[in-house]
């Protein structure tokens, strides 16, 4: 049991890749509106597993559509109650023993050490955390740098630190050397590294660790939803996905970090909590440290730690009690902390672009504020709607060329984005430039700020923020290591940028225009910094749909806290544009959160397992044995007798399992034997197995689904019991319950 | 059932007031540590409570002890899961409705309007709160500033408006009066003003609406977390409360606005929902409002409107979906928008106190920001302990003197307040002057900066410290509005400024001891202002208990985000020294929340109600009239036989009676006719009710009681009903579980 997540087998592997690829277009599609009438019970009963891992006939009708769907047999699901209960009786025996062994203080000790546990795991993911982004920061910088030019008298050092405190006042440095005195050759270094960059990366990603490809967000939400996914957390994805990040965001591609910053965060907090027993025994116990290892993921990604807690709690677990939030803070403020001592951006600011707003917002502005908010929304609804089609295209005529794919990726980018400064750069840089409160003759960069250039500023705009969006919705599942928040915010940039300016302009020509009152004279009025802030509030609002947690990281990442009302009336605009187009962001794979709004009060009926193999109190050892060979269910229905039908309670296989080999050992080989669950008969010539019962939770067979789809959510049994009047009827799995969504949403 | 919350009756309201006072030292006092041998079953059963309003004897030996419990029994509890289940049945009802009639688009209308009522209803909260929240601080701030002195020629401006812009470069303005110009008679007015402001507001709070008194935020919790408390959300205290509170403050009593400020917002919410069909009809909807009504009280107490989500978040509900974080992130948003539109404060900023710090952090100063942290954890365990032993005074001694008390608190407050800087003005001035990074020559506060006072102001600091605290536990309790919060950010910044400046000071002595060898020469390295800020986050943490709240107020109140790590650092030892002294914050009463820590696991059974009243299938109708004469049950559980015990539903009361009302009225009086429940007889002579019921949640009784907990805490029913191999033996009721606690405590 312990070792579900050791091992990775490359077979398994590539199944779950396709799984996923497979299934996303499933979950992203909105589903279709459709009125009460037309929704029919489904075909089929697919209520197909009852906990266990075959696979399932499904009626031919089906079978087509529900190939995906079939896949989640591959997965198993933990229980979360039952892990509790464990967990609680654990602790309970080690109380009372060292209770009862008051002098033995090692005792105490270990009882200390248990209690302690925790936060020296999270200690020490959280350490792991930050080193590791400082790491892989450097490098990024390094590759990004090294596409343009070289450090002359020192090649390992980048544009930054090769520069340092040398730079001209014109900003060129000597150091620094193009690759050729000759645009075009430049130009084609350019592009060349950036292939190479991408075509490696993707090779190593295929070759070694194809579940490295991709931010890997939803599948971590699956797993804290309490899916079990071998190896996806292992130590070799987390290697290659630390290998292949740098080169990913190094070729240019439009790809951010933060989701795969995630995903190695994720993996560090599996691959460390499994070096302590409690964590390796207890899977749901596993799950608090990989909450906390996610905050702790974006926290190091954007240097906001708050903003990570919030996104945990927010957008990964369906179940965050507060012990976990004080664990993700406690992991985020480690992380955040080692990553500042490391300094890897030498600006010893945690900030990652510190920006001073000197000026307020004027009240007529939030006619612009809405404008920003709806193109967050549209942007969001757009990428997320055509960047599923691109995955289909993908996952029917690309799945063998995904080496050449990300190639030719990254070369047309670097192709195009070379003769646009604000594709040119390193994403991370871009944000900052666009985010300064610049007036002319103040801090400028390539003529941003300059009046002169407007129009020729505005055009440049226009073009990244068309091209970087089609670029995303290319490149976003590729398999390479990609995530989606920081080029989405650079979009919004560039166009919240692009607005500013318009309106700048519009002021500068029509001062006394009625709009524009409130503005004093001779003063600067429209800062088009703060148009670009809301447009990356916005576009990132827009793929995350997730207000408090995104206004809480732009915060972090700019120290912009006079903004917090102008970005919370784009962000609630935002999500109603986006609650009008399509449900969910991104990573609407929230397994447990599905919204199940449907016209017709469904019947639990329709999702129960029927077909139970069940075993009754007083039944022969030896049918009991010849049902464990016979199927491969994880547990077993136990009823008083097969009249009646009264449910008993629950047993596990492996309980099952052991306390017949150890009957067995004791008794010799007694077929003879009757096996009793009900501890009435202490009769010691036949086995009683009432200790290894489970209570599992039962709910009356005219229950709502929609109550039992809570009872799933909130308190995670494997499986719920299904009684009439007092009688086992059938049981209902997890699994069955999301499998009769999907097949829903396919109708 | 829907004007539960209308009536206001005096009575009820001294019982409720009471039963708060009593219930505080219970809940506020630690468990005491025992060991699992002395933890012996409660004497007497006391589960006391069917789903009834009744009260219960007890044995003679609780009597005593018990007598706080048993007023739980004057409140009634909310059953979630029955009211989702009915809110959902409406909305189905609505759309079928809606879908039949295509053409009718006044359905249409309707139905959108039913969509939309949730942010009709959250954006007028919103607006209100936030006009509400300027009036209160124009008034406060008038109020405060009387006690010196007075506008010459119109005396309705307060200080800060009087001088508008006329100040003189020393900071005196003409137009502003002191009442004399005797420092001593001055020092008269300023007594003499604060105890009137008391004695007035502690008067008018006794007369007309002693739930006003102290901060509402406990028994807030208990509403959201299922309770009804009749009238504690009403107009009247709504009225007395906006009332009162600038009065409190303005008395100079060591009181704060937040707590006030949230109740306040939940009046608001709960009397504008009331308004609203929807919410007047379903309780649990209700609660949504009131969550985000609170979120925009702390957002605008602070400013701070996601701290405000996140305190709604993290301290009051025990059930906060995602849809209740976006209705919060919203009325935060428009009670802050409107807020600052009114600008009361006339800065046109969010932003209580900007504070810009230039400077970066030592890394050796993390050792001071422990200190403050411990200072913080220290604070809290400190006030919380000996506030509840001012509270058993109260109530023993005082009980009959509120207005005498708060008189002659505000009469001492002001005498030792006068002669100390830090304590004569304003709270929220002292925190702004506290925080500012100031430096000799630079903007100065009764020379804070001037390293010649240095000797004076750390006196000066540390007695504000030692004496507010004082009168914090003194004056938190006090039958007026009071908070705690921002007293308690005072002491934490004056005891934070001291500890920066004898830091500082020690630098500028011996700058080459080791400790400071990364501070840069001749440039300012100790920012005490920075000391003022952490001091007064841990405190604030130390008596709230909630870290990441704490840290996104501060943040937003300040705008310090160059702070981040030395925030969360302070906090994180703040918390952890919280939790070894004491568990939760001055306000632990969530009570689903309840940390139910005991060494062996409890069974179920000790708290199943077993002397049900039950009604049968095939009951005669004249029996079942003659139950619901003797009984006054909220329900009925319903068996198949009184043999079998097979369980099929329950039935509210309510339903029952218009059932049986309506069956009398079609078919005259027909005492023979016999009831049934579960559907299968349909003869029309019989009353069939069997679309009456409800179906309970069902748990076998060897269930575990945490789990029953976790059920409670997470989904909310009323009532779980326990039954045995399908028979139904008893059934448990909140009420019962929280009594039962009470108890455990108890022992």
């Amino acid at each position: 049991m312990s070792s579900e997540e050791d091992q990775e087998t490359g077979n398994f592997w590539s199944k779950i890749y396709d799984f996923w690829n497979s299934v996303q277009p499933l979950v992203h599609s909105p589903l279709p509106t459709r009125d009460a009438r037309s929704l029919r019970p489904p075909r089929s009963p697919i209520a197909t597993s009852q906990l266990e891992t075959r696979t399932t006939d499904f009626n031919d009708d089906y079978n087509k559509d529900l190939e995906d769907i079939k896949r989640y047999e591959d997965f198993t699901t933990i229980d979360w109650v039952q892990d509790a209960i464990l967990e609680r009786s654990r602790m309970n025996a080690l109380r009372t023993a060292a209770i009862e062994n008051r002098s033995s203080w090692m005792m105490w000790l270990h009882l200390s050490y248990e209690a302690g546990q925790a936060w020296i795991v999270v200690f020490i993911v959280g350490a792991i955390i930050g080193m590791n982004a400082a790491i892989t920061d450097i490098i990024t910088e390094w590759l990004s740098d090294i596409k343009l030019g070289y450090c002359r008298n020192s090649w390992w050092l980048n544009q930054k630190f090769c520069c340092w405190e040398i730079e001209q006042e014109d900003g060129s440095c000597e150091e620094w050397e193009d690759w050729s005195r000759f645009y075009i050759i430049n130009w084609f270094f350019y592009m060349a590294f950036a292939s190479t960059f991408a075509a490696v990366c993707a090779h190593l990603i295929r070759s070694f660790a194809p579940y490295a490809a991709g931010s890997g967000i939803s599948e971590i939400k699956c797993i804290l939803a309490g899916f079990v996914m071998k190896g996806f957390l292992g130590g070799w994805t987390l290697l290659l996905k630390n290998v292949g990040l740098p080169l990913a965001i190094a070729s240019g591609l439009s790809v951010g970090k933060e989701g795969p910053s995630v995903h190695t965060a994720a993996c560090v907090g599996n691959v460390v909590s499994r070096l302590f027993g409690k964590y390796k025994r207890n899977k749901a116990k596993m799950r608090e440290i990989l909450s906390a290892s996610c905050a702790a993921g974006v926290a190091v990604a954007f240097g906001s730690p708050i903003g990570g807690v919030l996104f945990a709690f927010e957008e990964m677990s369906s179940n965050f009690p507060m012990k976990t939030m004080w664990r993700s803070f406690f992991c985020a403020l480690v992380a955040t902390a080692v990553l500042q001592a490391m300094n890897p951006f030498r600006t010893g600011k945690l900030v990652m672009f510190q920006v001073t707003y000197d000026r307020e917002w004027q009240f007529f502005e939030i006619l612009f504020f809405i404008i920003l908010g709806v193109f967050g929304g549209l942007y969001g609804a757009l990428v997320t709607k055509y960047n599923l089609k691109v995955q289909t295209i993908r996952k029917k005529y690309l799945k063998d060329y995904a080496v050449a794919e990300a190639t030719v990726l990254a070369c047309l980018t670097a192709y195009i984005g070379y003769f646009n400064i604000f594709m040119k750069v390193d994403m991370t840089e871009t944000l900052g430039i666009l985010f300064r409160e610049c007036e002319e003759g103040t801090a400028d960069y390539e003529g941003l700020c300059r009046k002169a250039e407007t129009t020729r500023m505005i055009w440049l705009l226009l073009l990244a923020t068309i091209f970087r969006t089609g670029f995303i919705i290319l490149s976003y599942g590729a398999k390479i290591p990609a995530g989606i928040f920081v080029p989405s915010m650079v979009v919004g940039a560039t166009f919240g940028r692009f607005v500013g300016i318009i309106v700048k302009s519009i002021h500068l020509a029509y001062p006394h225009f009625p709009l524009f009152t409130s503005c004093k004279p001779d003063v600067p009025c429209i800062t088009p910094g703060m148009y670009a802030f809301l447009g990356a509030a916005a576009a990132l609002g827009g793929i995350m749909h997730l207000t408090v947690c995104v206004v809480v990281i732009m915060f972090e990442l700019t120290g912009a806290l006079t903004y917090i009302l102008p970005t919370m009336i784009t962000l609630m605009v935002t999500k109603t544009i986006g609650d009008i187009l399509g449900k969910g962001g991104i990573y609407p794979l929230n397994i447990l959160q599905i919204k199940f709004k449907i016209n017709n009060r469904i019947l639990l009926a329709t999702v129960i397992r029927k077909d139970l193999v069940i075993m009754t109190s007083g039944q022969r050892l030896e049918e009991i044995e010849q049902i464990l060979l016979e199927t491969n269910y994880r547990g077993f229905p136990i009823v008083k007798d097969k009249t009646s039908m009264i449910l008993l309670g629950y047993i596990g296989r492996a309980e099952l399992r052991y306390a017949i080999d150890l009957y067995k050992k004791l008794n010799g080989r007694s077929n003879n034997a009757f096996c009793f669950f009900d501890g009435d008969s202490q009769n010691s010539e036949h086995l009683n197995l009432s200790k290894y019962l489970e209570i599992p939770f039962s709910v009356s067979s005219n229950t709502p689904l929609e109550i039992v789809l809570d009872l799933f959510k909130k308190l995670g049994p494997r499986a719920i019991i299904i009684e009439t009047l007092g009688k086992l009827v059938g049981i209902v799995t997890r699994k069955d319950v999301l499998v009769y969504i999907k097949q829903l949403e396919k109708t």
